[in-house]
C-alpha cells in the first residue's frame, strides 16, 4: 500500500510499504476513506532531524473495516468507523473514566506503526478504539466525521474541562481548526459571549459562523486590552487556549476573569507557565491537556449525523495521497487551514 | 488600644495606637476576643525591609461587636462574630459567586488599617464581612471558631476547588495548620485514602487524628516514590498543596495521578510552575488560590458548633498580646504550630 513517511524537516514522501496484517486477535485492519494533516504534524515538518528509516505520519482517519482479529466481536467487516487519534483498550480504569489518552494498554499512530495518511492501517485494541458509524449516512458528512477523530473532540475537551456553564463568557485563543472547533463546543455548552482571538479573516469568519460573537484580531497586550474592553474590564470566565505557544498562554492569563478557568489544548511548546502569586490571588485555574477524543465521540456523533454541528467545514482543501507533501507545505504556509486526504 | 506592628524583619512590637472609630456607615468596631499568628505573617517577619512607620499585623480574629455604623442593620452590638481574613461587601458579583477575595469593594487587614493582633479592629463592609455566631456556644469552641477566619476555610478551599469526590485518593502536602485543615476538609468531602506529607511528628499525629490514613515523612524524589508506592504507581486523584514553595509544587506534580487535580493554597513564592508538555499529556489540572474564607464559613460553622470538626486543635500555644513578639519567634523556630493570641 501507499503511506506517508517523514524523513526530516520539510521532507515528506508518499511511498509503498507492506500492507498491514492482523498481528493480535484484538486488531482490525481499516481501509482509510479519509485522513488529514494535523497542525501537530507541522512540528516534525518544521524541525525533525534527518533519519534513514523515516516515520509514518497521520493520526486522524475514518474508513471501512477490511479485516478483524478473532477477539473483536462488536465490529464487523464493512463497518464504517472513526479512529480517534490514540488507540485505547476501553476496559482499564483510565478508559472507564474517559481518559483514554492515559490508557494502560494504549498506543499512538505513526512512527514505526501505521499512520492515518495512507491506504490502510492496523488498529490495535480495535474494540476499545474504533467507533462505528451507523450505516446509511450521507457521504457529505465524511469531513465532519473525520473531524471527530481529533480537532472537534479536542475543541470539545477544552470546553468540557473548563466546565463552561450556560451564559458564561468565553475567549477562544487561536483560529486554527482546533480553536474553531472550540468555538462550536463553547456554543454547545451554552456560552453567552464567545470572543475569538485570531487574525486570519477567512478563519475568523468561519468562527463567527460557528458561534463566535466577537473577533479580536490584535495580539499581545493590544489583544488583551481589547478583550478586557469587551468585558467591562474583567476578562472572560473561561479561556480556551488552542495554540500551545507561550505568548498565547500569556494572553490567556491576561484575559481570564478572577476565579476563571484557562483550558488548554494546544500542546505546550514551553516548560513552565507563569502562574505565580498574582494569579494565585486571582484564583486562576489551568486545566486541559491532550484530548481523549474517544471519550467524546459517542456524544458528538449524533450531533454530526443530525447536522447540528458541522466541524468538517474546517477542511478547506481536499487532496489525494500523492499530493500529501504539497498539503504539508500548504498548511505550513497557512494557505490551507486544514487539509483532508482521500487515498 | 494595644496593637501589633512590624518594623522590619524580626522586629515585631506591641504598641499603643489610637482606638479605631466608625469612619463609614458600613463599618463595625470589634473588640477582639482571640486573634492569631499566621504562617503568612512569617514572610514579613523573615524578610521585611526596615520602615519608620511600621505595619499593623494580623488578619484572623473573632470578637464582640462594640459599635456599628448606621447602615449595618443585620448585626447588633454584643454579637460574637468571625472576621474572615479579607473584608468584602457581600453584594457585588464576585461576592455573590463566592469569590469574596476578588470583591469589588473589599479590603485587607493590617498595613495602615487595623490588624487582628490587637485589642480592637475597625471592620469595613461589616455586613458583608462578619459572620455572627449564635449566642450560647461553649467558650472552648473559640479556637475552632477562630480557625474559620483563615486556616480551616483555606484548607476547605483547597479541597473544594479540587472537587474531591467520595472515595478519591488525596495527598496533602504540608503539615502546617492549613495542611492539617486540608486533611479535615478532604475527609469531609469523602476522600478515601488521605496521604499526609510532613515530617513533624506531633503535627502528622494530629493529621492522623483529623483523618489522614497515611503519613509520608520523606521529601523530594523519595517522598514522591513513597506516595507512588502507596497508590500502585499511579499517584493520587487530588493533591492539596499547602506550602507555597517550589519543591512542594514539584512534589505535587510528581504524585498527582493522570487526569488529576493539584489544588494549591500555599501562596506561591515563585513566578512560574513547571506544567509543560509532560503534564499536558497527563491532563494535570492546577487550581486553587487565595481562599475566600467568607464563602465557606456558613457551611463550616455548624460543623464546629456541633463538634463534628475541631480545627482549633491546630493552636498549640495561647499567649497574651504582650507575648506576640515571642509568638512570632516560636512559629519561625517551629516550636509552635500555630499561636493563638488573647488580648
Amino acid at each position: 500500500m501507499k503511506a506517508t513517511l517523514i524523513y526530516c524537516a520539510g521532507d515528506v514522501r508518499v511511498e509503498t510499504v507492506p500492507d498491514p496484517v492482523i498481528n493480535l486477535p484484538t486488531d482490525a485492519i481499516v481501509r482509510i476513506t479519509a485522513g488529514c494533516i494535523c497542525g501537530s504534524d507541522l512540528w516534525p515538518f518544521g524541525s525533525k532531524e534527518a533519519s534513514l528509516e523515516g516515520s509514518r505520519m497521520g493520526h486522524e482517519f475514518v474508513g471501512v473495516i477490511q479485516a478483524l482479529g478473532s477477539e473483536v466481536t462488536d465490529l464487523a467487516v464493512g463497518d464504517f468507523v472513526i479512529a480517534p487519534f490514540v488507540a485505547s483498550c476501553g476496559t482499564c480504569d483510565f478508559c472507564l473514566e474517559g481518559l483514554q489518552t492515559s490508557c494502560r494498554h494504549g498506543a499512538h499512530w505513526g512512527g514505526t506503526a501505521d499512520g492515518g495518511q495512507g491506504e490502510l492501517a492496523r488498529v490495535p485494541q480495535a474494540s476499545g478504539t474504533l467507533v462505528r458509524v451507523p450505516a446509511g449516512f450521507d457521504e457529505s458528512l465524511i469531513p465532519s466525521l473525520l473531524a471527530l477523530s481529533d480537532v472537534m473532540s479536542t475543541g470539545y475537551h477544552a470546553a468540557s474541562k473548563a466546565n463552561i456553564k450556560p451564559g458564561q463568557s468565553v475567549t477562544v485563543i487561536g483560529d486554527g481548526s482546533v480553536g474553531l472547533c472550540a468555538v462550536i463546543s463553547a456554543k454547545l455548552l451554552g456560552a453567552g459571549r464567545i470572543i475569538l482571538m485570531g487574525r486570519h479573516e477567512a478563519r475568523t469568519a468561519l468562527g463567527q459562523e460557528f458561534g463566535a460573537t466577537d473577533v479580536v484580531a490584535e495580539r499581545g497586550s493590544e489583544g488583551m486590552k481589547k478583550v478586557r474592553e469587551l468585558t467591562g474590564g474583567d476578562g472572560t470566565h473561561v479561556v480556551l487556549e488552542a495554540v500551545g505557544l507561550a505568548p498565547a498562554l500569556d494572553m490567556a492569563i491576561g484575559v481570564v476573569r478572577d476565579g476563571g478557568v484557562i483550558s488548554r489544548v494546544g500542546a505546550p511548546q514551553f516548560p513552565t507557565v507563569p502562574l505565580g502569586f498574582t494569579e494565585f490571588m486571582r484564583n486562576v485555574t489551568l486545566t486541559g491537556g491532550v484530548a481523549p477524543a474517544r471519550a467524546y465521540i459517542d456524544r458528538l456523533l449524533p450531533l454530526v449525523l443530525n447536522g447540528i454541528i458541522n466541524p468538517g467545514k474546517v477542511f478547506d482543501q481536499s487532496i489525494s495521497l500523492d499530493q500529501v507533501p504539497a498539503g504539508y507545505q500548504a498548511m505550513a504556509d497557512r494557505t490551507a487551514l486544514k487539509v483532508l486526504v482521500r487515498p
